[in-house]
């Protein structure tokens, strides 16, 4: 695995990952994402209706809470969860929680973190967790940590135990790394803990950095945990300690308005559980991402992806139907709005149900609770999301990630 | 639309329905079954998900039920349900309620039948009705019945009362659909009632056969309603009475013993919303319909849908897993002997479930309620369903419908 750099601008990191897979034949491009599933699987999606969509990232993430409990028939299987779940050929990432869930607090001790599946609650010593790793066979995966740093009033003293906990994880791992068969090619990431407060942070990253480590992730910087500003700030500090040729993936960071501040901080990689938590609301990623040609380049070859009416998006306030987590990036397909309303979901679009669908017919299959609901709102919201990191890769590469930004920030300012 | 029969076996009616849809362009085997849809869709697939499957009917049955609430959206469209829901060019049949769904008792007036929406009871009269079905602009429809006979102790003078009033609704049905411009290429089915009384039922049929309808509906012949014996004496008598030329349809009657016994009484066509209902529990369809070759034409061109490995049903009790519904016709992947089973559900099976994926990982998705544990059941379950349909025209095709009924049926001797 190797990060090459093709530009960086104003803290934004514009590459390719290299290498990845069993014999190196994936990449990703960065600033990018990683493909969300539950249980190995994109929820709703069949691999093969997965694979209608364009540009799909060639990194899978699984988590280990969904597969903890099923240890015995995976090392029975023995041919990891790639076979298992029938995945087409994809580089697998292995992390410890699903994003999409908010854990308990409270279960952290020092030898052990716990995960919750379909059972409850499962705690996970560091040579548990190697164990499920082993038996998932990731190409790479997280390392153990304590993230229980982001409850509001944490104190320093908590903090400082968490990225102590974390780093000796780390060591351990890396011990039964180097003796497991089932995991000789994989690469371990480190884990950048710290809460908010600085001076914790820069000792994780600088002590992590350390490790012989494949790349790093940044955890506890989820919306719930702390003001964009602060977030901001420490991963720039951190970033600053941390080697530049490795990938950083933040964890719990979905908004498009905080990846894009991530991303000038200098993050590279991201998860994709956001499409996910909107479709499971009943609502469709409606933001616009696509800047106006620049007059001066205009004719030349900037692609497309969508094509836009202009028209706003749908939904101007939180809140209109009572999901206090909808944001204005969607519109609510439930509001009965849409029931006459026989357009796609977003004009010009070229997902499956976009060019298939009404937002009347997909408004209907909500309020009546059909299945085939949630499919099509997926295959949307993906296609929707993986759009905007292209866009941004390109108004990166493109200068103009300013123009990208008050284009997407726009919806945010009608309120 | 015109059926050809080829041939009449023991009662049973091979051929094929010609002329189906605008232009003529269609047409179905029988016997043979609708394609079960809710809100239009079949559950959980998208259309280009639904059409791996082979040999898909080219009729999809929608129901009044779901849509009834949509009426104002469906005329505002113009266009009809066809286009509304994005289906693939299909014959729409539509039918006053889904089967998979029991509706409450005692709900019934003279002019009145009700149905039942998301948003609870829709009264229908039948200029109502027939708004409905000019809404939808199906191809064929049933017309508007009183099905309410079927409970234990319904008296005589009751069910009398059902079939007068279903007479004088088709009746109605007809002068409206002659001044209606949407139903101007649509033909009607018309229902023949009459409980578990023999008279009544030949005065159903008989009186529904002197009308200018396109084919007849049995209705109350379903599961719950009367013993299997009860029900072949009822439907041989009715057949009689009808024309020979027209297709006959029965209502809530999904099982294979009891669509075989069906067929022998001289029943065309069937619903399929069994497959759907066997996978909600989670179930997957595995009965044997294969026959072995038969010695004297072995190695001739009679095609092999499945290939079997022999091995029984796996389910042999029924209520193993607490659900009173379930048949010797499915295996319950949510049970645990399953968690570790390699294979795929039905060995030798081509539908994508099976090309994919193993019992153990369906069983994994199936417990931790990942949704893509329908999407796969419900693939596996309408393509072998679609198989089961397809092996019993053979079979009366090459005179081995005993064979077949052996096959079949060998999985209900075991208890």
């Amino acid at each position: 695995m190797k990060l090459e750099l093709s530009r960086v601008v104003q803290g934004c990191r514009l590459g390719r990952l290299t290498g990845l897979g069993n014999s190196g034949q994936h990449s990703l491009e960065v600033p990018g994402c990683l493909l969300y599933t539950r249980c190995a699987t994109v929820p709703h999606l069949t691999q093969d209706t997965l694979h209608t969509l364009r540009d799909l990232p060639s990194v899978t993430q699984v988590s280990v809470d969904s597969l903890a409990e099923h240890l015995e028939v995976l090392e029975e299987f023995k041919e990891g969860v790639r076979k298992f779940a029938g995945l087409h050929d994809t580089v697998v990432f292995s992390s410890l929680h699903d994003s999409a869930n908010s854990s308990p607090a409270g279960h952290v001790t020092n030898k052990t973190v716990s995960v919750w599946g379909s059972g409850g609650r499962i705690e996970l010593t560091v040579a548990r967790f190697m164990a499920i790793q082993a038996a998932i066979q990731p190409d790479c995966y997280q390392s153990m940590a304590d993230g229980e740093t982001w409850q509001a009033g944490t104190s320093r003293k908590r903090v400082r135990k968490a990225v102590d906990r974390t780093l000796a994880h780390l060591d351990e791992c890396l011990v039964l790394h180097q003796k497991s068969q089932g995991l000789k090619r994989a690469e371990i990431f480190g884990v950048v803990e710290g809460g908010d407060i600085l001076e914790e942070r820069l000792r994780s990253a600088r002590e992590t950095g350390k490790r012989p480590v494949g790349g790093f992730v940044l955890d506890g910087f989820h919306s719930a945990a702390m003001d964009q500003d602060v977030r901001v700030q420490l991963i720039k500090a951190a970033s600053a300690e941390l080697p530049q040729e490795k990938p950083r993936l933040v964890l719990g960071v979905g908004h498009p308005d905080e990846v894009i501040s991530c991303v000038e901080a200098g993050v590279d990689l991201f998860e994709s559980f956001f499409p996910f938590q909107v479709t499971e609301r009943g609502c469709a990623l409606s933001f616009n991402f696509i800047i106006d040609p620049d007059p001066e380049t205009a004719g030349s070859s900037t692609p497309t992806v969508l094509e836009f009416n202009g028209e706003m998006p749908a939904v101007k306030k939180l809140n209109s139907n009572g999901d206090e987590n909808m944001t204005l990036y969607e519109m609510n397909l439930k509001d009965k709005r849409y029931q006459d309303d026989f357009r796609p979901l977003v004009e010009g679009c070229s997902c499956y149900c976009c060019k298939k669908h009404m937002r009347a017919y997909v408004h209907h299959l909500l309020v009546t609770n059909e299945l085939l609901g949630g499919v099509l709102l997926m295959l949307h919201n993906m296609a929707h999301y993986l759009g905007f990191f292209k866009a941004l890769r390109e108004a990166i590469t493109s200068d103009r990630l300013q123009d990208f930004k008050n284009r997407v920030l726009r919806c945010r300012e009608v309120d």
